[in-house]
């Protein structure tokens, strides 16, 4: 009885950050569908749906202490438990992330954020971004360790565009200083949300073997 | 035995995030001294400092399951611990965020990366970020719900001056673009130090009152 509790608790501490990584790997997907599409009912939908991760990282705050008091887990179930508060913060700062990019093309629009000599290299940050985050939520539901470790690749190619497009901004801009640091901060949430998404990866791969970090 | 034990690790556990605070205020003020005064040594000791704080988040990390395996914890000692885990991770981010600045300097250097234009805004902003940092090494030491609160205030400040310095550098820039984007991201790390302490505050209140939130 006690023992079907535990595992029941587990479950759902699971299941809500299984869907916390799908919520987030599909803001960061809209927010980029925003920006180069200058979709604004996509950008909305991004800033409206953030309230569900907020409220599902709630749930995991409330549900861990119930956990730990009434289970008392040892070994892999309390690995579990403590990587379920890293992960539900990092996915709740994914989704924040993902609404700091969906608010730059609301506020510029109906002006496109990403100019024409732009779209490559930002085609590239936000492709690699949502790759990682698919992963993530594969690995999150998987906990396969060859997922995990295959972020990192990605990671590189985000952290590789996103040196691209500062280089491009500062040897000689047309577009205007606003643009160019709107293209900066895009560029650092992109890296940023990978960041998070790679130690979401490292925590699972934690949660599996104990020792092994990426 | 048993309880003396148990006390014994929980106050190494806050001693260790209290040194974390100190630390984490130390880099944020040494790193606005290598800012403003283009003080290269001010910026390497940050760098060069930012590993302990990593390995004091280790420290706490692996005491974590420790504490709650041998002493199985509940009420406040049980929010003690949860709490730990967070306000280890925002410190150790404020440690980054801190190395972030003084490399912005590093790679200028030794051109000043705040021209005279500029000085007036990243004084209130290097100097609200400070009495924040400061106040969180207060609140940690101290669990002092009046200091948590008046930290709210402080981040104010630094939002507003991050606004003006936001506002300042799109409204007819004449150092260029890349000295733009360089403010733009000092700004924003700025920004995220103070959320990250306001963060920690919210973490010690919690901790004392179980409810209020700030």
């Amino acid at each position: 009885m006690n023992r079907g509790g535990h595992d029941e608790q587990l479950d759902r501490l699971t299941g809500i950050l299984a869907t916390m990584s799908r919520e987030a790997a599909v803001a960061v997907r809209d927010a980029s569908t925003a920006l180069l599409d200058v979709d604004r009912g996509a950008a909305e939908a991004v800033v409206s749906r953030d309230a569900s991760l907020d409220a599902h990282r709630r749930d995991v705050e409330a549900l861990i202490p119930e956990v730990l008091v009434r289970q008392q887990p040892v070994a892999s179930d309390l690995r579990l438990v403590l990587c379920a508060i890293r992960v539900a913060g990092d996915l709740e700062r994914m989704g924040d992330l993902a609404v700091h990019i969906a608010k730059i093309v609301l506020m510029r629009h109906p002006v496109a954020v990403v100019p024409e000599r732009a779209r490559d290299v930002m085609g590239v940050l936000t492709g690699a971004t949502a790759r990682i985050a698919d992963k993530t939520a594969l690995v999150l539901a998987t906990r396969d360790q060859l997922d995990a470790m295959q972020l990192g690749l990605d990671d590189d190619e985000v952290d590789a565009a996103q040196a691209r497009l500062l280089s491009m901004l500062v040897a000689g801009w047309p577009y205007g200083v606003e643009s160019a640091i709107d293209l900066a901060l895009l560029g650092r949430y992109y890296e940023r949300y990978a960041d998070h998404a790679v130690n979401v990866a490292r925590q699972v791969v934690y949660l599996v073997t104990g020792t092994i970090r990426l």
